[in-house]
């Protein structure tokens, strides 16, 4: 990473997930990086994240570190729920200095969220629900409430002291804390916290098809050349197969980056896809809408990972009309339409199979362009002439053009998979280019390369 | 969750996951909750995972608190790289109270292994790379190495003044952390770190087809009826739309897990599908490949998850024959043998269509049972009578047994998606369990229930 130069201490933040579940590992906190990208955007580093279970001595704990470590601001995720070992309005209030108080109009508010529940589950007792509203209903005096998009009211507890970070209290559904994100950063506590926050950019580029490696030479290179990188903090990653470059820089370097931008795009021009952060999936979505065309698919090993994630996104019925998944080598010749011939002749996996289901998926479909893909995920089935890894794949278009490719990918049966339709989207993205799909691409100023 | 009463202060563990890429969000932490399950399995708690970026005042403050919260073990993953920025083995050795030295045996050993990439990278600078390879090499006296999987060699680090934790320290690589893991707990070091763990057993119950409110009702009746659960400690987790109770005990609270497992069993038979851990998926893949039964999809809304599902695990070639994916209503007619006329009638997404497609599967395919799925996963496309989450499923088999329901899921485009699987999966079980297939199971003592 090239060195940072920030022009004053940046204000720093700490997120503190609580939730035994996630401390053993049986659910993957999703909130810590979510909050740390939000926190980025507003210019508020985060200095770190802290899993904690349900101990109130741990979450006491944690507080303490994160304030004796100077951070300006703590959000907490989870911990708000009606029973007893839910604790975190409790401690944050203990931790800000803050007794904490029944607020009625909130318990009233709680119990309306709760009646219509309560009529759906009858057996409920109802001395019990009432407990748990009230327990949700006490919260620390001064703090700002943030009305509840589940059952929990957040909050956002600024120090009784005056000094020491502010807290915001967030429950760990993650749909109830992206809504109540949005509350929380409008409020005056909030931004009272993090003034003097610095007021950062962030650029995203990306490449396919180089080594990370790579990347740290051509920052040498870079620096050499006289491109100026001291104002860009750089963090480099390799991600589903592609090489992410993301760039966090303040205003006055906003000329540094266009200049990093080009340099980058003339010493990688085939390599670097998205100089603007699109990723390969909106790229080729937005390449197939523009130009009225569509795709289909005729997968093996990617078992339908190929027509799933063409349809991750909604609206893509407007270009992808179907997929066949053909695992068998029957399913290869009814359903797509592959000679058997060429199975027996070269094999299910191979360049020609490729091609046939490529071609096949387009026929059957009717579509203007079909991906065929055939290999090996493993673990087992693969030998000496085809170990576990090569995958076969072909992106055919109507008026004849077409790209086949075979690789031998690394790794699990689960990577092999994932990385295969990253090869399978970038063939197809290049054919889509090549195919005169670019004149409307580049016309639209997507900043594609051919 | 219930109580915990362990017999003797638990070993208690700290996770240190270093990498600015991690803490900004642009990848996610698997190792955390990995390191989490492993040391759980060896009687260790993990109390505390925490995230810090490549500052090594973080790093160390970091490992400063874990020591001062009474860990037993630290374990870190990552910052083990050649460059600057890798910090993690001159901060522990620090921490440690251990002075650095160069270890010329694992320089040669780490040469060794960067050889044959040289070769393949002819451009590199050979001096840059005996700089890595030495910068890799000095490690804390008396730390013991752990072998590079990688590049990276890892290390188990005593406190030098005999209290405090013991370090273990990872390279960030999952795979290369995985493979470690096991070589680090075989250490004498780790032993002695971790002596005096409760020997924990664990096992995991699965449902499906409850609200997870009720667990907490079930868990007070099991109380009131006399079943012992003080000595166990249950979590009950909401995971892609099945409840799984995952209960830790020691080993004299055998038979009250015993009783709890029949108690459950008891008031849950329908919904308990899994009363020893087994995934659905497992249970499916197990009856279908016993049986000598085949599958085949034909999905819409899901868009090719269901096969990608099916064919997730190795072997799945024995059961799974193909899938189509049928996005366009042409696709549902010629692929999968619709009857355009239901279509018209009934809608894309009705009960009737989804029967056909279950039907067409089979029929397409040759296989024993055909599962179909049609719905709306939005965000566009429903209406007031079939608003966004209505799904239809239907699972058929050959002698004409049938399943079919229509349900409204909550969430967003991707939780519909996902959760469709789920349904599905729980119907197909259904449907083999009634079949005949049922016989086969409960005889190899799957715990299988109908």
């Amino acid at each position: 990473m090239s060195g940072v130069s920030a022009s004053r201490a940046p204000v720093r933040a700490g997120i503190l997930v609580t939730g035994t579940e996630v401390l053993t590992g049986i659910i993957t906190d999703r909130n810590g990086p979510w909050l740390s990208e939000r926190l980025l955007e507003l210019g508020v580093d985060t200095a770190m994240i802290q899993i904690v279970g349900d101990r109130p001595e741990d979450l006491m704990g944690a507080l303490r570190f994160m304030a004796d470590a100077g951070m300006a601001v703590i959000v907490t995720s989870g911990g708000l729920g009606p029973t007893a070992d839910d604790l975190t309005a409790e401690i944050v209030g203990e931790f800000a200095g803050r007794e904490l108080v029944l607020d009625a109009a909130l318990e009233e508010q709680i119990a309306e969220i709760i009646r219509p529940m309560m009529s759906r589950w009858p057996g409920l007792d109802p001395d019990a629900i009432r407990a748990s509203n009230r327990k949700q209903a006490v919260v620390p005096v001064g703090a700002t409430v943030l009305d509840p998009v589940g059952t929990a009211p957040g909050l956002v507890v600024p120090p009784a002291s005056g000094s020491g970070p502010t807290v915001v209290v967030l429950p760990g559904p993650p749909r109830e804390l992206h809504e109540m994100w949005e509350k929380a950063i409008s409020t005056e506590a909030f931004r009272a916290a993090i003034a003097g926050a610095v007021d950062y950019r962030r650029g995203i580029m990306r490449l396919y098809g180089i080594p990370e490696s790579e990347i740290a030479n051509t920052l040498r290179a870079a620096s050499e050349a006289g491109v100026p990188l001291d104002g860009l903090e750089i963090t480099t990653c390799l991600r589903r197969g592609e090489i992410e470059v993301a760039t966090r820089y303040e205003a006055p370097a906003e000329s540094d980056y266009a200049s990093f931008v080009e340099f980058l795009s003339e010493r990688h021009r085939e390599q670097l896809f998205s100089p603007d952060g699109a990723t390969v999936d909106e790229q080729i979505a937005s390449l197939l809408v523009r130009s009225g065309r569509t795709v289909a698919v005729a997968e093996s090993c990617t078992g339908g990972l190929m027509s799933a994630r063409l349809t991750e996104r909604g609206g893509s019925s407007e270009f992808f009309l179907g997929g066949a998944v053909v695992y068998s080598n029957e399913a290869k010749v009814s359903l797509a339409g592959v000679d058997a011939g060429l199975i027996d002749r070269f094999g299910a996996v191979s360049e020609e199979v490729a091609e046939a289901l490529a071609s096949g998926a387009a026929e059957r479909f009717g579509t203007d362009f079909g991906i065929g893909i055939t290999g090996i995920a493993g673990p087992d089935g693969g030998s000496d002439e085809k170990p576990v890894g090569t995958v076969c794949f072909s992106v055919s278009s109507r008026d004849g053009a077409r790209l086949t490719r075979r690789v031998l990918l690394p790794g699990s049966r689960s990577d092999i998979r994932d990385r295969s339709t990253t090869v399978a989207m970038h063939l197809l993205r290049r054919v889509l280019l090549a195919d005169g799909v670019a004149a409307v691409s580049s016309e639209a100023g997507t900043g594609e390369r051919g």
